[in-house]
């Protein structure tokens, strides 16, 4: 043996030789497609939404009404420089060359609050993309005060250490009172329709009415979407982790951290809707003392707590940490972009997944003159962020596919979306959105997510249903109408018979007759046949609302 | 003014006080989908996918033909204990730590080179999921040699310091000469059928006929499968990028930290398929002195040197980088799995995408017991390994969408897998796999690889077209000749007439009518047939190729 035995040996020490660490700007570098820089066109389109998310993240985090300006400038060979300024609260100087210039680097990762940024990846990103294909550094001015200085940053990203490279820093006029500027040059494509950067600010102003969005284009064109709105969106506020989505490695190692001495004390103060009453509650159903003390406790207590956790009853977390778009403003911007017959949109109430609240908001336009022949057209948005690629890998699409719209009037082949003169959209307003990849594209597979999906859908499909099958219902019962009305003489001459000739008013007997198919069948005016809509709807509703839970439960299969 | 910015100055630097680093750990943990954790069943699954592809790689990089056994046990309350153990060569004590319990550590990230794993995150992410579920640590046996020790270990991860949280270490007596033995608890769904641990190892088996698998089931029900060869494949080589995968930034790079002194010796010894004389072509195309000095030159000569690359002509990438399964093993593997009627399978010669070389190799089995009225089974691989979820990202199913397969003999509906009694296997060999997430369930969509696939299907559709044309074919080609044949005698008769009737002999013309026949259209033999059929093939190819070519070019666009 040991010939062999020993040049396995040998081999394994070399193998140790090899063992390196990977720097996160590596990894990203060498799978930019994670990040949405798989091709040109769509590193274009992802630059410039990484710039105008942050612009917007902090303009609102500031109390600021959001103005940007997106300039693409044409420079040949496929390269393209982007600038986008915004007049947001600035960026102080020390904190400059790390936000653009450091992977995994930002304020929004370790707090729950909705907001568009989350990972401290993006912007950076582009930076870095950039970076590999003109080489090229990233030109940063920013400013918090008029009486403060402009500072100017030209960084570069250290890929093997993940850290910024100063190529230049300087101070600079700028007539702006605040705000920051990021100019990129990188290698693209630019494209319209799409996926392309004018839909994707397009869409943008459709779900944030409270913005002013002035682009120029690479053909020089300038477009202006004006903001619609004064008010700025509730500033979301930001949550304590719910109960119900801690696990135990987390919570073994809050106890373990927390500063407070009693079980009771760490439940109230670092989860939240766990008030005094829930927190014993909690204790005694985890057969532990509320006065214990957190980290004194084993791993095995740790799990009878978190049993406790899950089998006490606990409001669902507030929401005050998200800001939906709200019904009436979706459909504005709806009637803004569509041009259709009917309108319908609903928000649905907050729901947790791994603890997390989120809303579901969805959105159609039937009818009108889009097209009736083609797959109904579904427009994806996570915290107002439009989502303009792989809507095959997100839970948008799996839902909307997963909905019963032959019941609602549409027609729709197995597994496919519904065909018709529609549009959708979905929303999804969260603290923590769970997107497919770090190019935040798509909605993962969530269960909780998929069902709450469906049963927006649902909502808003009975009410096409109604309008769909409205006039139908005219039709038909005039004519049932008409039908009876043929047997009335009838009738009333048998009844004629039946009672006896004396003293018979044939004409009256029809009358009455008349009146009694009016009280039984209505008069046909819409409001009584809203009535009877409303009827159908409600057995309806039972009916489609029952599949959609069961349907819902399938939702954390893949494919 | 300056109240209000004063107030916004306040909001900046408060803003600026939370900023901060965001570990990588902390990342995957709160992003704990993008690595297949999403659902219970899956992280099943993924646990025993990432230990298993690490036994593999490590065996077959030193040269052990592997042996695996997986044992999952039932722990009750959805938790599961997953024991993998290994014959590989074993991992050197100080190097167990980091392999196990630190994310971005490995040997395989850095080289180009083929290999199951590549980003160094899989296995102490099963590890970190175990953590976050069970609050367990990891249970490590390793041993290089039978004189030495097998070191333990119980290994937590520090989730905020990406580091090793070592919570035991000793030496154990084990009786395995040489290997590695990994046990984790951590919450899961067992369940069969598709996605699942035990189609994961059946699938494995079909393109890895040189391992064996000892699989116990969480019902501790055993199975076996046994190596199929004693064969190791070819061990893939490692090599130096091709030029034209560098881009800008990297070229620059690697210009000013290369140890080379002139342009020549940098080009030949940096990148592979450079020789002296193609690196004189380069400078010369590039306008700059192959003795020039890499480190001397300037950005702006770096984008000439770049321009030069691309303008010369470079052979493709060597292929020992890259040991595809072969047509024929494929073809066994698949007759091994399904029983069907006709097989074909195709390995198609090296690309390239972005510098990367790689191979697509591609069989179909048709018929037998599979079912005709239901889409085509796709079995999708990448460097051998099984992909099971996120089909409907995956570029596989793209590029079988989106082959025209009426024109094989399937029948497929616009946008969908073509329905019929079919297996598609389809293997993407390569030193580096662009995944679409760190999960790697689905390759993402770059033009080259789409198109290499496209070809590739089209290759066995033509074969598969052969198959079903053939017994028409037959069935026609005897109509046909009975038909002409009908006439003979009458043709004769006309002809007695012509040549005026002394000395005629009827019967002969009939005869030599019928050779003449014969001579034309052959005889009913399928050699014969498979001639006339290989005749049609070729104008077949000739149209679909081109065709292939034109849609290969679509393949960058997302939906």
């Amino acid at each position: 043996m040991s010939a062999d035995m020993d040049s396995i040996k040998t081999k394994a020490q070399e193998m140790a030789t090899k063992q390196r660490e990977i720097s996160v700007a590596e990894f990203f570098a060498k799978n930019r497609h994670l990040l949405g820089f798989d091709n040109k066109r769509k590193a274009l389109m992802t630059t410039v939404k990484e710039a105008v998310d942050n612009s917007l993240d902090a303009c609102e985090e500031a109390g600021i009404l959001p103005e940007v300006s997106i300039d693409i400038i044409d420079m040949k060979e496929d390269r393209y420089r982007i600038i986008v300024e915004d007049n947001g609260p600035g960026i102080v100087k020390q904190q400059i060359p790390k936000i653009f210039a450091k992977l995994l680097y930002g304020s929004k990762f370790h707090r729950l609050k909705m907001s568009r940024g989350q990972q401290g990846i993006g912007i950076s990103a582009s930076v870095m993309y950039a970076q590999m294909t003109t080489g090229r550094p990233a030109k940063i001015v920013s400013k918090i005060h008029p009486n403060e200085p402009a500072h100017y940053y030209e960084l570069h990203i250290d890929t093997e250490k993940n850290r910024p490279d100063i190529v230049k820093e300087d101070t600079v006029e700028w007539a702006k009172e605040h705000g920051t500027k990021i100019e990129l040059d990188l290698e693209g494509t630019y494209q319209v329709g799409n996926q392309s950067v004018d839909e994707y600010l397009k869409e943008t102003a459709i779900t944030n009415p409270h913005i002013t969005i002035i682009y120029t284009n690479p053909k020089a064109q300038q477009l202006i979407f004006p903001r619609a709105t004064e008010t700025l969106p509730d500033e979301p506020k930001e949550i304590a982790p719910h109960p119900y989505g801690v696990e135990l490695g987390m919570l073994f190692k809050m106890m373990q951290q927390t500063q407070y001495r009693t079980l009771q004390a760490f439940l109230t103060n670092e989860f939240s809707r766990v008030g005094a009453g829930t927190a014993k509650q909690i204790c005694e159903n985890a057969a532990l003392l509320p006065n214990a003390a957190p980290s004194k406790l084993s791993r095995v207590q740790a799990e009878q707590l978190l049993k406790g956790i899950n089998a006490t009853k606990i409001m669902a977390p507030p929401t005050d940490c998200i800001s939906p778009i709200g019904a009436d403003p979706l459909e504005k911007g709806l009637r803004k972009e569509i041009n259709a017959e009917f309108y319908a949109t609903t928000t649905r109430s907050p729901a947790v997944y791994r603890g997390n609240p989120f809303i579901i908001e969805v959105g159609i336009a039937y009818g009108g003159d889009q097209p009736g022949d083609t797959p109904v057209r579904l427009m994806r948005f996570a915290n107002r962020v439009p989502l303009l690629y792989q809507q095959g890998a997100c839970v948008m699409n799996k839902a909307t596919v997963g909905t019963a719209w032959r019941s609602y009037g549409l027609s729709q082949s197995q597994g496919a979306l519904p065909v018709g003169p529609m549009t959708i959209i979905i929303h999804i307003a969260s603290v923590w959105v769970p997107f497919t990849s770090e190019s935040k594209e798509a909605i993962a597979h969530y269960p909780e997510i998929y069902k709450e999906m469906r049963l927006a859908l649902q909502e808003v499909g009975r009410k096409l249903s109604s309008y769909v099958n409205r006039k139908r219902r005219v039709r038909d019962e005039l004519n049932k109408r008409s039908f009876i009305e043929k047997y009335i003489p009838h009738v009333a001459e048998a009844l004629k018979e039946l009672v006896g000739a004396k003293g018979f008013d044939g004409r009256a007997v029809e009358e009455s007759l008349k009146k009694i198919l009016e009280k039984k069948r209505g008069t046909v005016e819409p409001l009584e046949f809203d009535k009877e809509a409303n009827v159908d709807f409600d057995e309806e509703f039972a009916r489609i609302g029952k599949e959609g839970d069961e349907e819902g439960e399938g939702g954390d299969d893949d494919e």
